[in-house]
């Protein structure tokens, strides 16, 4: 596989956005999702903000209180023994664990736009912040996918209730219209397809389960893009494999030939995320083709293997003209960067797939 | 609270239920759904059927095929110190708890019909019994809403891929017609409103989460019944009070002059289940009005208090004519049970809530 990995990479860093509060600092600009309007490629950046302690014993968690539609930031002691703080993103109450009580940063999104997908400027303020209760803990890692003239924008809507997915949709990156839930918790990894399919809508999602079951992703169907059902199981995890641990949609599935191509992330139980593909059933998208027996992109620049937490290649969307697909990946839960890859070589990569009874 | 339990009470026993299966115990006849059809009451009951193990040191998890459309037999040595057995409803590999591995019995629908609602007759053979990969575990805890004519059931479906809950309509408990998951996983408890409210049906339905939040009830909002979104967190558990630990849906909503009433259950976290109501707005029932401080039921009767799984009052399902509410009940996670409340009673019982911001 060739990969071509643009010489700007990083796009853009933490250092590139400037926080939107006060008293905060940016540890992360990544995650995007991707649209081409009005002849510029749009990356809507998932920027985490992390409020800046006064006291180093002291952790500040970032909640938003869409009553008084503001910040609120919870002091937790460092020397509370009833905390687990080993992992740098959450604040897990040890009785609850692997559950988590708050995050450390706060997401929200907002925009970067660039002429040439290399070089991009980043709006000022936000375009997407937690607006009600299903979202006071944050909004993460958006995907786009244009259907006529509307961008619907979906992304993880976090809270102490759960993590669902939240979607909302513009014509024009300037306003937008919410439309609440459209999966319930714990969901995250939607994306949606680009067309309607036989007269219904499709999309991925990425349930997490605790009864039984493993993070894999699902598919299910709709008339309306707002009410979603008829849930399948589309592909699991494979053990001793780069996808052995979790599973979830990445990028827009793009239409080729031969079948939808997706691009999805897989972890190793250790947490190394890929990039790899699944091609499915033009006519009947819960009909899997062929999938990536090695992953497409592998964590291996610098800016991939360290940084927040390293070792993460992440698509949330891509572009593609011709054979040429522009994969825009965040890395390492820090940045954001971009790769051509051609679209024939990943199609030629990936091995038949046998289907699962139903 | 006048609570009249049935003298025939328990009305339905696992003794009363002849095996589907040869080689199998019936170790439940509980959680029915309930209907009336053609003057008569119909409870459909949730059958649990245990292969008997010829060999002391072997436990037999049956799981249903759907290539073959038969079930298989796992066996698994009771001494393999890789499992716990400990939950004798479940088998656990130790290094996936709390999740389970295989469920000890295979639960399926069967139809139990009365005149009188107290003496009932049992079909000879399931209703419904698993017929795809999302049900190789067993359909589990039916409820029964009637819109029309038509009657939609709808249960957990339990596969090694997760807990979902899918749905089947009727209109002559003969021949029913699959819609698939209705609720993709960890999802189950799901009570579809018996109308449509201001042009679209509701639904409580009850997630599991695992990154975050509770096991609490959740409503969804539906134009078909097949496809759900705008999922909003509904009501929460009570800390120090008799649903602290887990709680459901658990009746089909009762229209009532004040409100819809919902019976739902409420679980402590030493699991002592019991019944409780909470009453939404009539035009808008994401809105709280009331809620139970106590009980409305509790696990008293022998019966209610000893079994397979103790300590449970489980409703699926009620009648209501009037004012009596003739609450069918499983108990103890083995036999089914009814007792008659006061509608008025149960309002009269009922503390003014709160309404956390949106």
């Amino acid at each position: 596989m060739n990969i071509y990995r643009y010489e700007q990479n990083p796009l853009i860093t933490p250092a590139d956005v400037k926080p939107h509060r006060e008293g905060f600092e940016v540890i992360g600009a990544f995650n995007a999702g991707v649209a081409e309007y009005k002849g510029e490629t749009i990356l809507l950046l998932r920027v985490a903000e992390r409020p800046v302690s006064p006291d180093p014993n002291i952790v500040l968690a970032p909640v938003y209180d869409p009553e008084k539609q503001d910040l609120e930031l919870v002091e937790i002691r460092l020397d509370d023994e009833s905390y687990d703080f080993s992992d740098p993103r959450v604040i897990v109450k040890k009785t609850d664990a692997p559950a988590f009580e708050y995050l450390t940063s706060l997401s929200y999104l907002r925009i970067a736009r660039s002429k040439d997908g290399r070089h991009f400027a980043i709006d000022d303020e936000p375009f997407i912040y937690p607006s009600n209760s299903l979202e006071i803990f944050g909004i993460e890692d958006p995907r786009i996918s244009q259907i006529g003239d509307t961008y619907y924008i979906y992304f993880s809507a976090v809270s102490p209730v759960g993590i669902g997915e939240a979607m909302v949709s513009t014509k024009d990156f300037r306003t937008w219209t919410h439309h609440g839930l459209i999966f319930g918790p714990d969901n995250k990894d939607v994306i949606i397809f680009p067309e309607c399919i036989n007269g219904k809508y499709y999309a991925l999602h990425r349930p997490t389960t605790k009864s039984v079951g493993r993070p894999e992703i699902w598919i299910a169907e709709s008339d309306n893009l707002l009410y979603w059902g008829n849930h399948k199981h589309l592909i699991g995890l494979r053990e001793g494999m780069w996808d052995s641990g979790r599973i979830g949609g990445g990028a827009v599935p793009i239409r080729t030939e031969r079948g939808w191509l997706e691009l999805y992330h897989g972890a190793t139980k250790d947490h190394r995320y890929c990039m790899g593909a699944v091609l499915l059933d033009l006519n009947d998208p819960t009909q899997v083709i062929a999938r990536s027996g090695k992953p497409v992109m592998e964590p291996e620049a610098d800016y991939e293997t360290k940084g927040f937490f390293g070792d993460v290649v992440f698509s949330c969307g891509a572009t593609v003209h011709g054979d040429v697909v522009r994969m825009y990946y965040g890395v390492a839960d820090t940045s954001m960067a971009c790769a051509e890859l051609s679209l024939k070589e990943i199609l030629e990569s990936l091995e038949p797939a046998e289907q699962p009874a139903r």
